[in-house]
């Protein structure tokens, strides 16, 4: 048996009971350390789990599924990801593998920033589609999470903006020498992706286009959700450059059209309390102070 | 401490190693049981948990919220949610009422519909707005889900529909006589929102109006998700009335635009296997046979 747990968001005992006790009866235990990041590191788990664990980064999981698979028609393997095994693509292509090979598999849940992202206090139901928003560079600057965050603010709905990560990535000069040698990780922060947002804003205004958010469309900073050094800022998007939002993960929240309620959770994590005291809104999708 | 808990979806091993450390440690500790239910009772919860549970319905949690926060400020009490915390409107509404008394709260996350729905195969990157279908009465059938759908199926998005539960609720001759004699729960199942979203096609048809999804719409039935006997079906519309899903809860998906892996990961679900095999793309919403 194949079994893909969910890790969840924070430390090591995230992981649901259910989880644990399988991790620990299985004969090969994988950790994917490509997609997301827990506050602690494998020596943690390794430590809580009582169970040693094999780094699979995304090369292992993409080209060598078959050593992942292996055997597991007769023992169990265990497939460890933070957050819940279904955020990222690749494990649908893990789990068409394993179907491919006459191995059953079985999936353990848990919490991710999909469904997390819930408490900062706008409503799950009211978010549209999610974006990634990525590092750009100098010389490719993608705009396409700009246009779907228009799309859910055109109907009113909040936008799930997860962050760039860059794990094990070779510079381009490493990479076409063929030399094998990483860059350390890199995890966009909340002050970066409003900046590319604030870059957007202004370069579409130049043009003379009508603009989906501008520098006072209130947004939510999150970071290390479900740790216990959680931070959530409500703000403007301008705000949103000066936050201080700490270490990694983090994702950012463009809101849609506020309820009430949702105003009154987002004025608990407020960036600044007056700011939120007045709220109204300005247009269909704008709210001002 | 107010500790908001998640329990995640299947049954008393699916809470995190962190969320039973502190039910255990807690004075007082409520079962919200009217947004969603686990597959196993009160009482299994109760035995592996080692804990007595405080039944918390919407009144006591709407009207007595005091009631709850009753020494929160000086003694740890937790409120358990099937699912995440965050998955309904009324738990926000306790978190507000908690801050105004000075108490302290922490969440405890879990995995939810909201986000285990991946397990079908389907990209939560993908999903739009989530709706939610209730039952019909003969006098009031009430359309709006049907307009969101069309909604996210018009910018390509899924829809995640969740089905309407009726626990402890009056009927209207009770209601009115002030008894408070409650009817046997009631839970949608896919079969009857299947009906009730055709009945809305037929009806718009014979209205010569366009139609954003017909019987021919790939659709995914879910039911029991993370537990060990859950169910997954794929097909269109119209074998949904007739699949077999089992016991409670249920929940459906509209698909809006499917990636090749997405129909790759439907197929493994197939109500008939030969009606996945040639899909193709009709027009930018509709996929057929």
């Amino acid at each position: 048996m194949l079994y893909l747990i969910g890790l969840g968001l924070g430390d090591a005992k995230d992981i649901t009971v259910k989880g644990l006790e399988i991790v620990r009866q299985c004969s090969r235990v994988y950790l994917e350390a490509y997609t997301s990041v827990l506050t602690v590191g494998k020596d943690a788990l390794e430590e809580f789990y009582g169970t040693k664990l094999i780094l699979a980064d995304r090369e292992t999981v993409e080209q060598e599924a078959d050593e992942i698979l292996k055997d597991a028609d007769v023992t169990d393997v265990a497939f460890l990801v933070v957050g819940d095994p279904f955020g990222a693509t690749t494990h649908s292509d893990l789990v068409l593998r394993t179907v491919k090979a006459g191995i059953p598999y079985r999936v353990i849940h848990n919490a991710s920033i999909m469904n997390a992202v819930g408490c900062c206090g706008l409503q799950l139901y009211n978010f549209g589609e999610t974006v990634s928003i990525v590092f750009w560079t100098d010389s490719w600057k993608p705009e396409s999470f700009y246009d779907k965050i228009k799309r859910n603010r055109q109907n009113g709905m909040h936008t799930l903006c997860l962050l760039d990560i860059k794990v094990k990535e070779q510079s381009l000069e490493n990479l076409m020498k063929g030399k094998k040698i990483y860059e350390p990780p890199c995890y966009m922060d909340v002050n970066r992706a409003a900046e590319q947002l604030l870059e957007i804003i202004q370069s579409r205004r130049n043009q003379g286009k009508e603009l989906a958010i501008s520098e006072n469309t209130i947004c939510v900073g999150l970071a290390r959700v479900g740790a216990t050094n959680q931070k959530i800022a409500a703000g403007t998007l301008q705000q949103m450059v000066t936050v201080e939002m700490g270490g990694p993960l983090h994702s950012m929240v463009i809101t849609g059209i506020l309820h009430p309620l949702e105003i009154d959770m987002l004025k608990l994590f407020a960036v600044e309390k007056s700011s939120f005291e007045n709220i109204h809104m300005e247009d269909s999708s704008t709210y001002i102070s």
